[in-house]
Parts: structure tokens; C-alpha cells; sequence
């Protein structure tokens, strides 16, 4: 009895631990970047010690590892509820401007343009973030192509240039929420709807896009 | 005579020195990023004595500022070719094209993606990309009103909608370069060419976008 309740409190305080390295460098990784982070500013801003964070991860890619991982879980839900048995167009309105809702602006996004600046002079963390890119791109792929067999998305239209293009509307509001902060997500909605509903429709069909969805 | 000689060798010799710091800075702040990068490292990429660069630049701020400058520049030259008689739309595509055919996987590039990420945490280098994103963005709505004016693109579009999603997949396309190598600018041109086309065009329009410009 004893027993299973220490193992219990342990699980659980590693848990604990976990979560406030992880929250403590994604603060630091936000503010100066994964190459201006070092482990011990990680250590000082998640108040432990190295020999506590150590028993963790053992590196700051190991670090950013386990983030790219927790980031990969939370876009398969988004990615989840784009695929859909009919309404495609509607799931993937819906999922997209859930995701770039939640992203818009927070501290993931910053996060976002340090991972494409990153990426670009490191290739471990290309190669780690890859994994994430794949993740999308296959995911909306399928959604797009499902789309077209239903006729809801024009059939003649490359589904992978599709996808590109929907993923870099999401990459740029994404990395570049700085300036113009006036357009926000929610303000240009309706517009963004409208202008990727005229993108994607078969020609023949001049319908009004997929209702903003009203929770 | 001597003395307009010296003169002349003086200022050519000038414009060499600071063009050797701002090409050594940029290099720098794409390998190491704007906060990774310290006065001596600039020194040392551009080899010069720190009294020699000091005599240029009084800060890494000030480098950061002449970079700003020749982007500012650069981008003018793309956006004044975007501003049309007429072809308002054949001028956008190709000034639009242009552009990112050569930003696209350059160090400009790489570039970008750190700007929009030290943006997030630095309200100073906010302050100093701001303004060529302004300029950017005013240029562009000019350039789209223009095309609505002459019917070459939807009246009932909000201008500020469009050039909002036009910079973003600019920015998405050009940040996340090193994912995706395979599609790149060039081979999903005619795909993007044509989504924008269905994006812009008038309703009831259901004709081909304009051609892609052979030099």
C-alpha cells in the first residue's frame, strides 16, 4: 500500500518536473533563442538544480526534443479534426482557424519564427522539426485530396501545391504577428474564409464559403 | 588634382570598409542570429580593427539599422515595379515572383526568418522593420486598388485582406525554406500563379491568370 503510493507521488513529481523544465525553456528559448539559451539558464529559470534538470535530459537538443514532441501531439488534435466523413471544406476551415487561433500571438508563435530561423543554420534542428512539418503536410494532403473526391474542392487543382500554399498563410500570420497587429486572426476571418473558399471551389461554383463555425 | 584624388579614394575607400562590416553582420546574424552576434565577432568576419568598425558604426543596433536601410531599398525596387499603368495584375504577379525568386533560400532569407523572431522579444528591431514592413504593405494595397479600379480584381475584396494574405504566404514561403526543398518557388509557380488568380479575379471571370514573364 505504502508502496504504491510512493510510486505513485514519484511518477507524478516526475511529471511535475518535466513540465517545469520544458515551461522554463520554452521562456528562455521565446526570449534569446535556442542558440543564446544555455542549460543553465534553463535551470535558473525552472529554479532547480543541474543535477535535477540533468536526471531530465541530459542536452538542450534533448530539450527541444521533448518540445518538437509535445508540439507534434498538440497539431495531430487540430490535424485530427480536419479530416473529416463529409463537409470536408467545413472541417478544414474549422480546424485550420482553431489551430491559427490557439497560435496567433502566443508564446508558440514566437516560438515558431525561432524554429524557421533556426532551422535554416542548424540542421539537428531541421532534422528534429521536420518530423512535424511531415506530420502537417502529409495530414492536410489527405483532407485535400478527400476534398476533391467529395467535389468540394476543385478537382483539377495540385493537392500539394494547395497544401504549400495553405501551410505558408498559416506560416506567415504565424511568425510575423509583430507588426500589423491591428489585422489579427479573428479580424481578417471572414476575409480569409472568403478569399481561400474563391481559391479552392470547383469554377463552376460561386457559393458563399463555409459558415464561421459558432461554438 | 591630388587632393580630389585623395578625396575620391577616401570616400570609395568608405563605402568598401562599411560594406565589408554590413556583409560581415549579415553573415554573422544568419549564422548566430541579431542577439548571438557581438561587435568583435562582426570585426572578426569582416577583419577589421574594432577603431575600425567603431568609425562606421557605433552599435550593433546602428548595423542592424543600415541593414534595414538596404532591404528598404531593395524591396522599393520590386514594389515600384509592381505599381502599373496597366497589367496591374500581370505587374503584381511578375514584380510579386521576382521577389521571391530571389529571397527564396538566400541568406536575405535566412535573414528574414531571424528578423521575425528577434521581432517577438525586441521591440527595438520591431521598431526598425516596421518600417519596411509599412512600406511593403502600403505599396502592395496601392497596387491591388488599382487592379480593382481597372476590373482586374474583385471590387467587393477588402484590399487590406488581400495584401494581408499575399505577405503571408511571401513570409511563409520565404521562412520556412529548409522544410519541403522540393517544392520550391519555381516548381510550384504555375500552381500558385493560378490559386492567387482564382483568389483575385472578378466572379464572374473564369479565364487564365496572367502568363508567367519569360525574360
Amino acid at each position: 500500500m505504502t508502496m504504491s503510493t510512493e510510486v505513485g507521488q514519484t511518477a507524478s513529481s516526475t511529471t511535475d518536473s518535466r513540465r517545469r523544465i520544458l515551461d522554463a525553456a520554452v521562456a528562455c528559448f521565446a526570449r534569446s533563442g535556442f542558440h543564446g539559451t544555455s542549460m543553465q539558464e534553463i535551470c535558473q529559470e525552472a529554479r532547480m538544480s543541474p543535477g535535477g534538470l540533468y536526471r531530465h535530459f541530459t542536452s538542450k537538443d534533448a530539450i527541444i526534443e521533448a518540445i518538437a514532441a509535445e508540439e507534434r501531439e498538440r497539431n495531430a488534435r487540430y490535424l485530427g479534426a480536419v479530416q473529416a466523413e463529409s463537409d470536408h471544406l467545413q472541417a478544414l476551415f474549422d480546424g485550420g482557424f482553431a489551430f491559427l487561433k490557439d497560435m496567433a500571438g502566443s508564446r508558440d508563435a514566437a516560438l515558431c519564427a525561432e524554429v524557421c530561423a533556426e532551422a535554416q543554420r542548424n540542421p539537428r534542428i531541421r532534422e528534429i522539426f521536420e518530423v512535424n512539418h511531415r506530420q502537417a503536410r502529409d495530414s492536410l494532403t489527405r483532407a485535400i485530396t478527400a476534398a476533391q473526391a467529395a467535389g468540394e474542392v476543385d478537382g483539377t487543382l495540385d493537392p500539394h501545391v494547395v497544401v504549400k500554399v495553405l501551410m505558408a498563410i498559416a506560416d506567415g500570420l504565424i511568425v510575423r504577428p509583430s507588426f500589423d497587429s491591428e489585422m489579427s486572426v479573428e479580424r481578417i476571418e471572414p476575409g480569409l474564409r472568403a478569399l481561400i473558399h474563391r481559391m479552392l471551389r470547383p469554377q463552376s461554383e460561386t457559393s458563399t464559403p463555409p459558415r464561421e463555425h459558432t461554438p
